[in-house]
């Protein structure tokens, strides 16, 4: 395989799923940081070599760039039993990966990077308002987690995949957010089952 | 394969996309239709059975239930041409597949379905107060797929894949949600290239 080059910023958790899979397969990454608060990932260079979107994370293979958090841990992961083989299974990964991304990462994840990085005295008056719906949406999501996670140990078959790293990233952060775990004590449980897996590395921040 | 139904309204892009998959695929698929707009997808028995999510698109496949449009495609496409095998090109179509989920149907699908089915009028002050931020990341999505189409027929590799169909959805219908698509010329290419492919079927609406 051609060398992995992770650019990122260690605060997010977008960027830590990626280096979380890599370290639970074993795989050297190098680390390339970006300070997203200052801009740049949206200098001309970053959007013409790394990536168009102007985000992070990026996962550099060789000389090709795959941004996307969830399809950078596929790259890594696939073959692997991450990934399961079997058609419904390997389907059902995704099904979480997409409900994170669509349901939990705007929700979740962004009340974390407003309250603990922004500064809630900072936030635009289009974001202030927007913090009831985010709270609202980010509980149900972590509600449906929790009822899900209630009758078995992890979100898909019978051993962590990608589904869980997923979810995870940004979950076992969300009090940063503003979010209470104590009310999904199915959820804390899982979170103490990923913190207990061979290889497993922590957050940065 | 046991029997393959799709729970979805059909004014929904993200339905379309799983109806779109199985057809350039050959694959029958049985439709339950339920109408959004009443609450069909929120009553106990739905939550219940078959999406705790409250939404559809749901791909049914036997008495397994599979939420999230991309992750049925996925499941419909696995194997076939619509999924690339190598490495890269299996996770640069998921990519795009999250960018889509991400970046565009947040925002293009968002402005659709407020401007031609909820109305302008009926929207609440926070809805309204986010269209120009929707706006503008509406129309970055679009120019990145214009950029990256500029140069190439489809988003991976040489032919159609889930990347082209994930992003057919709502950038189709995108001047229901008063987007330009003038703007856009390689997009308008690719779309033509779309409505040629062997087996297509149109929007219902």
């Amino acid at each position: 395989m051609p060398e992995l080059i992770l650019h990122q910023d260690p605060r997010s958790g977008n960027c830590y799923k990626i280096a979380l899979t890599a370290a639970l397969l074993g795989m050297p990454l190098r680390i390339r940081n970006y300070e997203i608060m200052r801009g740049e990932t949206r200098t001309p260079a970053f959007l013409a070599q790394v990536n168009a979107n102007g985000r992070i994370p990026v996962l550099q293979i060789g000389d090709k760039f795959l941004p996307e958090s969830n399809a950078a841990c596929w790259y890594l992961a696939q073959g692997s039993a991450l990934v399961p083989g079997e058609r419904f299974a390997q389907a059902d990964v995704l099904r979480w990966m997409f409900f994170e991304q669509y349901n939990h990462e705007p929700n979740v994840a962004t009340l974390r990077f407003w309250l603990r990085f922004v500064g809630q005295a900072n936030l635009s008056e289009a974001q202030a308002a927007q913090i009831p719906a985010k709270r609202a949406a980010g509980d149900a999501a972590l509600k449906l987690m929790d009822e899900h996670l209630a009758e078995r140990a992890w979100f898909v078959g019978e051993a962590a995949t990608l589904a869980d790293i997923a979810l995870f990233a940004y979950t076992h952060v969300c009090e940063q957010g503003a979010f209470a775990l104590d009310g999904y004590p199915a959820v804390v449980a899982w979170i103490a089952r990923m913190r207990a897996l061979v290889g497993f590395v922590a957050m940065e921040s």
